[in-house]
């Protein structure tokens, strides 16, 4: 009677239980996406078993950058291509991401894991702080801060800069402003005050 | 740079793709979804694709009803105390779910699979309609329709309703009218003018 629909304790049901823990899915979508599964046994509930399982075998974070692979070092780091004189500094594995998305990037990076925080009990050593610091010097010219825009990840920011200051690396941060596309009208004032702040000639 | 932040064809990236093609899930989800499984690598990875694989290798459908369990004759058909008499029709074992959480059913399913339609090539055979028939007589007394209250669901309920005319079965549907909570002011001009006319004395 409780969440899903079959037999409680069964395969099916444990099945569903499991999918319902994943972000975004609740007991009902979970339902739907279980029978879906079974009405695609061969194209895709077999893959997915099988993916998963692979991934669990082999994927593990990079012990040089904290990016998730099937090697380590990880494909970016082994990257011959990339500039390793640039590290951009992320929060999490998602954001490294969406930065390789972007494609507008070229060095190395840095996940922390996480951002500083008092309330979760969160200092400097539990975010690969240390790690950071022991990827100075050689080649590396510049530290990119590419943390959120949150008031933690901004925190975690400064706390990283202040780290590195004096120790012959440039500091850099992501440029605030207006969101390509974004309309102005839509847009917060602290935003809009950082983008006339940062305002250049139109010609650039 | 497509769809996923990893190594393109990767482990990593072949599950992402596999989660983005479930119901309710696209590719940021997918990310998501993956990123979290791997944070919980021994509380929800490991189960999950436990559960998965057992899922795969175990569940069937029912071969009397359509229902789906990892046993033949499924856990509904198997008990005794439930009224063979009363067979319960649905289109999905989704819409058996719905009604076992319910708790206001205690006989049996016929799972069609789907509804009767033209356009997508659907006819009685392609829905176990055959195999309703097949279990008229002995101790069935009852069919109840339960198909969804669309175009499709109630053709497809008109249908079965003439096939089983005249064969000794009474043949009911679920009553219409305003759902358990429902306020009168959002509901359709249809389901209001059914609940008028199915109105009946307020002592019951």
């Amino acid at each position: 009677m409780a969440l899903a629909g079959p037999e409680p304790g069964g395969a099916l049901d444990r099945l569903i239980q499991l999918l319902a823990r994943l972000p975004g899915f609740g007991p009902r979508s979970a339902r739907r996406a279980a029978l879906q599964l079974i009405s695609r046994r061969e194209s895709l509930m077999a893959p997915l078993a099988a993916a998963l399982a692979e991934a669990l075998d082999k994927v593990r974070p990079c012990s040089r950058c904290g990016n998730l692979d099937t090697m380590d070092p990880c494909a970016v780091c082994r990257d011959p291509a990339r500039d390793a004189g640039v590290v951009c500094v992320v929060e999490s594995v998602g954001d490294l991401w969406a930065i390789e998305r972007s494609g507008a990037f070229r060095g190395l990076y840095h996940v922390l894991g996480g951002h500083l925080s008092a309330i979760d009990g969160i200092g400097p050593d539990e975010l690969r702080i240390p790690a950071l610091i022991a990827r100075l010097g050689a080649p590396l010219r510049e530290v990119v801060l590419a943390l959120n825009a949150t008031v933690d990840g901004q925190t975690t920011a400064h706390y990283i800069a202040a780290q590195l200051a004096g120790r012959g690396v440039a500091v850099t941060r992501l440029a605030h402003g207006v969101p390509v596309g974004g309309e102005l009208d839509y847009l917060d004032d602290g935003t809009l005050a950082a983008a006339l702040k940062a305002r250049r000639p139109s010609a650039e």
